[in-house]
């Protein structure tokens, strides 16, 4: 929580203003401030935006800072599984050291929030969550980090995970996370029953890794919007990915979206190139909340996803054909605002009154900043620089 | 034409050499060579691959060098081009110096070669191409530029504009392009009679841009084959887009591919993420020629694309989920050595004889090549040092 007077900013591309923060929070918004004795950062003209959102990611996985991982695994997704957990081994993945290089290039590129999935398996027990639990401690003030527990390996294959999932949720974990429940568990109805078992029982929100295509994941989608409803968990339920609603069947799709707005469950995106996936536009029509993330980053499963909400809204805007400054405006606006509403971020915008969280982007309009490369000038969190020039302040380890 | 010792360079990521380019081509590759005369480069241990291949671009459209560009056209193929015929007034767009700047923007990322689609219209007649021609003129030695006779706003539906196709050819125009025979002119196979009787008039080959989906834009695939074989063409014919390969009949895409690959026809790719496309994997192992193109860039189109081919490479690796090392390396090799055979480049290559043309990536191997965002340490044209860390020589007016 700090004080500090940004001046000639453009708060989402308008005029220039200057802005006065007091205790971590917007004060003031005006043509001319002067300074009482805060410090002072000169903006330059730079946009702002509040800081960039990374809801869907896996801090625990990434191998940054290592030498080049050699990928012979081919896109089986069993495959990919089984060879990142015998990989953990084998390369000594540290947990919290490679979270906080993860974490930390997102802040340089002008993050302020995460949510991570955290692999809970029997082989590697709890400890990717201690590692990442570890992480969101050291970096508090600098990124908030919501950790999601997910059975990455498998739910009720794996006897065994459920009671480390509930362990998990004991020990800080901040929601339950679940994996497609029957290409992965082989039994839909029995995984979801025990994640929103475990979601009542600690009291906490939901979000489903949810690959499953066509109607196979449709019927997942039905199955966890009947559950959401029975329990009543309308707003604490997200599906990340969700390719079923990008089948070629208008109408089945349609039902479905109108379905998870009236049960106000979000979407979490990646716009992933190879995979049919729901179109933004047609989801926010809808009034479904939307957000994104980039996923793993430069892990054994791909070297192709960086740390930068910025490089995916640029691959969101390509996957859902948007060009015009409008559109790209509105990429932008998912890989920040959206996925603020999803994470139900409280005090999160440009106006008085809100917490300082944001980051300025070197560009004319929202739509250049939206798919520039440009390294982010500032990064703030709550009033503090934690970045500068497309790198963070705190060194990773 | 130039000659260099390259020192401590990886040819496609191997052992460390040193390479003595002789009058423009490669003399020798040996662990260690004695300069006697030439002009040193220590390369660092960087990777070498043989020139970038932009194998489908649009030098005359880009607005690099000016403000923003804000764009409210939205989506529809038409809109887009009737947008752009009338802002290239507006914006004082003019083709030689644009494309000078785009051009130069590809030297610097590492590109030796470039095959350009250049708007033929009847509103601005051969303005693009004498500005192209001109810039090809300009950067001989530096980038070689084939420039495709493209009639972007229509041929047939627009009249006075097979007379000026006609006319670009016989001035130095390469190819002559074709474009949505049925989605723009309406009528299939007078398009396509059009430009291959131009073809065999000139004695030059073809490029068709091809957006139309499914079973519309097979019929077209069609036709093109019919008249490639008819005319003795296979080996001079390639089809941009090819988005109809990209549908969901297995067996109709397939028998379409096989035919492809018996007409030698090639395909070239953008990879791009919202629509269907061929998948490269599938066309590779149908042995159908394939190289790749980053598209307009910075235009009235849209701000996305990048003058980069390795930005190209990972695009290309997103949409077609190339993950492993294996498959990395060949993205890279679609937008390398796969563009050169489409373009039938004598000399191409890293091997002892070829024309010293290549790129270097700071990267420990090709697949950390194909997706990481380095700057290129240094580019070579025909034994001539082009570009250094990431920015051509050559300033761009």
């Amino acid at each position: 929580m700090t004080d500090l007077l940004l001046r000639n900013l453009r708060p989402m591309g308008g005029a220039a203003v200057d802005m006065r923060v007091l205790a971590g929070r917007i004060a003031e918004i005006a043509p001319s401030l002067a300074a009482s004795g805060e410090t002072v950062e000169d903006c330059g003209g730079a946009i702002a935006i509040p800081g960039l959102v990374e809801a869907h990611t896996h801090l625990d996985k990434t191998v940054m800072g290592l030498g080049w991982y050699e990928n012979a695994v081919g896109t089986d997704l069993r495959a990919m599984i089984d060879n990142e957990r015998a990989e953990r081994h084998r390369l000594g993945l540290d947990p919290h050291r490679q979270s906080m290089r993860h974490a930390l290039a997102l802040v340089g590129a002008g993050c302020t929030h995460a949510r991570s999935h955290v692999d809970i398996d029997t082989e590697h027990g709890l400890a990717m969550v201690e590692g990442v639990l570890q992480t969101r401690d050291a970096l508090r003030g600098i990124l908030d980090i919501e950790i999601v527990a997910f059975p990455q390996s498998g739910l009720l294959v794996r006897p065994g995970t459920l009671e480390l999932m509930d362990k998990a949720l004991a020990s800080g974990a901040d929601l339950v996370g679940g994996l497609d429940p029957s290409g992965m568990d082989r039994d839909p109805t029995g995984h979801l029953d025990a994640v929103f078992a475990l979601a009542q029982k600690h009291g906490k929100g939901v979000d489903i890794h949810l690959h499953e295509a066509g109607t196979l994941g449709a019927f997942a989608l039905e199955l966890i919007m009947e559950r959401t409803r029975a329990l009543g968990m309308q707003g604490k339920v997200a599906v990340s990915h969700a390719f079923c609603l990008g089948m070629n069947d208008w109408h089945a799709t349609e039902a479905l979206i109108d379905e998870l707005a009236a049960c106000d469950i979000a979407i979490l995106t990646t716009g992933a190139p190879s995979r049919e996936v729901p179109q933004v536009k047609r989801l926010q029509a809808a009034g479904v909340r939307l957000g994104a993330g980039c996923d793993g980053v430069r892990d054994t499963w791909s070297p192709l996803n960086r740390p930068d909400m910025i490089d995916r809204a640029r691959i969101i805007a390509m996957r859902n054909n948007l060009r015009s400054d409008a559109d790209l405006a509105f990429a932008l606006e998912i890989c920040s605002t959206g996925g603020a509403r999803v994470m139900g971020l409280e005090g999160y915008g440009l106006e008085v009154g809100c917490i300082a969280d944001l980051t300025l982007l070197n560009a004319e309009t929202l739509a250049e900043g939206a798919v520039s490369d440009a390294p982010r000038p500032l990064v703030v969190k709550a009033g503090r620089v934690t970045a500068r020039n497309g790198t963070a302040l705190r060194k990773a380890p």
